[in-house]
């Protein structure tokens, strides 16, 4: 095991109608100007947002708000709301979304107590040391953003997907209420569920040994997706939903990544096929790990067989372990598609022309990308073609 | 699954030698004038409590000391390390040590910032609000309470073993390096290991239904500590070590408790023995916690078979699940004893003739014990002659 530090210091506060608590919470930990960040038309729609002011009223919290972001956020909005925050001297920010709301308000928060571009943080000219506080009221079970260091914006000029990550990017609370995810379309559950078993997969395939207790909870985290997201798909069961939005939670806060390394690789194929295409990056995670896994797999076959008996029920062939890494990888394969994700660069309107692109715009040149196993654009490439 | 709040802040230090960053950490959640607190011989004989004050020093924090600490932590060390934080101005405590030292600390970091007797908190009179703050340098895999929310103490008028419980009680910082429990003995190693296990089994005994997510991660954690214990005992490979030191802290940072009931009826069965014969905690739990089970086993078969088959890899009876269930009970009791615990009252040197004072001590009256099943003194009083 490796040795590592560990800090999820987020106080989420879980469980039917919890958004009516926001206000407490805001005034709890320090905020008095609030910035509400929030996408399109749902959480207005739906009333969310009129019961999470209202909450904030009855406390004596004031704040402002600025809409608009879209599904693999932008800069352009990023921007806007770190004028305001600057302008009206806003102290806190409310999230109320999904992924793409928390990552553009956590980048609005380090842009807020920045004097240079946000930006800089995003292409590693900054480190992540100070941010104005964030909260979220989450209402996507995804990308893990409410526990996580992590925000991911698509800056417009060239269209580049890149990541920022620190300590100063954890949410301070996080409002998960499972109920406010029965409204969304099956392809949005499904993409969801593909984000947070991908977030488990690239900490799961390592090549540090003897970290039981993490792979343990892992293929934890991975059962339970596995389990409940055909019966959230089928009837939007409250328990099912409450299941597969606290696994969202635990796949990305690190819990599953502690004492070993862990990949990636497959995130940063991902980022450049959304970054191009604009497809939601679950759907482009189910395209790109098969592919990934049948290109690595021969590295380490005990690893992937593994995988395959404690999360997919398959019966070890101890003669030839490699059929029952395969056969693993077929069920992921078969789950995926089974929940309405698509498996090839086809179904998401992705075309093999564009592969040198992809490549090329990665920029990785002769660096290496990934730890599981190193891989070159060479390899890259190779991995794009079989997801074709 | 129940609505929960879920908050887990301390800052974990996981990994060889980390405790040489002891003083850094002190210094970055601002303790300026620290109380080191520890037990027994060991930490001055091994050279640690020398290398967490050499670690204060580089960092210009100055320190107290008080040692004395004895398993099953007694109240009279706790007057006079609040006595000293008084007259000291100490504002922060610093646990060398296990389980005790750390719950004898959160103690005394209450006590500090109240007028009246400590012991109010853990007879109920007054709630926990705040506290010093608490850090700790782990040396015994085994309570949890490096990461928890949790103190026990006994009181030596009348020798009663209570609990105090709060979030201003969680460690601002955690020092867990697994070599530090090499050296401890079989018994010591043996005892932490059942600790833990009971810990995750007195959440996991539950009527709220559908929580997979912390079904499977409460399996993890023991699936963890069965296969790691052996080796841990074995040879003390550090990797095992390791494991089963990260399994204690996540069997009690309510991770495996969070969405549903818990019960404790055994923690309190057993705190009566342990106040009474001053046995070991994790010792106590081994005797007490397969008759408990038996006891109640019928209240819910499913969920003893479950246990059985998800958890101890036996074989679905489904014509006779109680079968099934009852050999999940016993694999428990086989492996608890094959690590070298007692799984009977007259191994603890407990006598059958004391069983009607560790009912009238408990003082239950008319009230009852646990949520899973509730336990009348009549039920208890019939669970301590199933462990004779």
């Amino acid at each position: 095991m490796n040795n590592f530090s560990f800090y999820s210091p987020t106080y989420f506060v879980f469980g039917n109608e919890r958004e009516n608590e926001a206000g407490k919470y805001v005034k709890r930990f320090g905020g008095t100007r609030v910035l509400i960040h929030y996408g399109g038309g749902s959480v207005l729609k739906n009333g969310l947002l009129d019961r999470v002011k209202a909450s904030l009223s009855v406390e004596g919290v004031t704040f402002s708000e600025l809409g608009g972001v879209v599904p693999n956020p932008r800069s352009g909005v990023v921007y806007k709301g770190i004028e305001i925050c600057k302008n009206e001297k806003i102290d806190f920010i409310l999230a109320v979304g999904g992924g793409s709301v928390i990552d553009s308000a956590k980048a609005i928060a380090l842009g807020a107590l920045y004097d240079g571009d946000f930006w800089d943080f995003y292409t590693g000219k900054q480190s992540v040391e100070k941010a104005l506080p964030v909260a979220t009221i989450l209402t996507i079970s995804a990308a893990g953003s409410e526990g996580s260091t992590g925000s991911v914006i698509t800056h417009e000029d060239g269209m580049l997907k890149r990541a920022a990550n620190g300590d100063a990017l954890r949410p301070v609370f996080s409002v998960l209420n499972p109920e406010l995810t029965a409204s969304l379309p099956d392809y949005q559950i499904a993409c969801g569920v593909t984000d947070m078993m991908a977030h488990v997969m690239e900490r799961y395939f390592t090549n540090t040994q003897n970290v039981e207790i993490t792979d343990r909870i892992s293929e934890a985290v991975l059962l339970t997706v596995i389990s409940e997201a055909p019966k959230a798909l089928a009837n939007r069961e409250y328990d099912a939903l409450a299941n597969i939005m606290w696994a969202g939670m635990v796949a990305h806060n690190d819990t599953c990544g502690v004492g070993r390394d862990s990949d990636w690789a497959t995130h940063m194929m991902e980022h450049e096929l959304s970054g191009l295409y604009d497809v939601a990056h679950g759907a482009g995670l189910a395209v790109m790990f098969p592919a990934w896994m049948k290109y690595v797999m021969k590295h380490d076959v005990m690893r992937f067989a593994q995988f395959a008996v404690r999360v997919w029920g398959c019966e070890m062939d101890f003669q030839h372990p490699e059929k029952t890494a395969l056969q693993g990888i077929e069920r992921y394969e078969q789950f995926v598609s089974s929940i309405g994700m698509p498996i090839r660069f086809s179904q998401l309107g992705a075309k093999a022309e564009d592969i040198p692109t992809l490549v090329k715009t990665m920029g990785l040149g002769e660096n290496t990308l990934g730890s599981f196993v190193k891989l070159t654009e060479e390899d890259i490439r190779k991995i794009y073609e079989l997801a074709v």
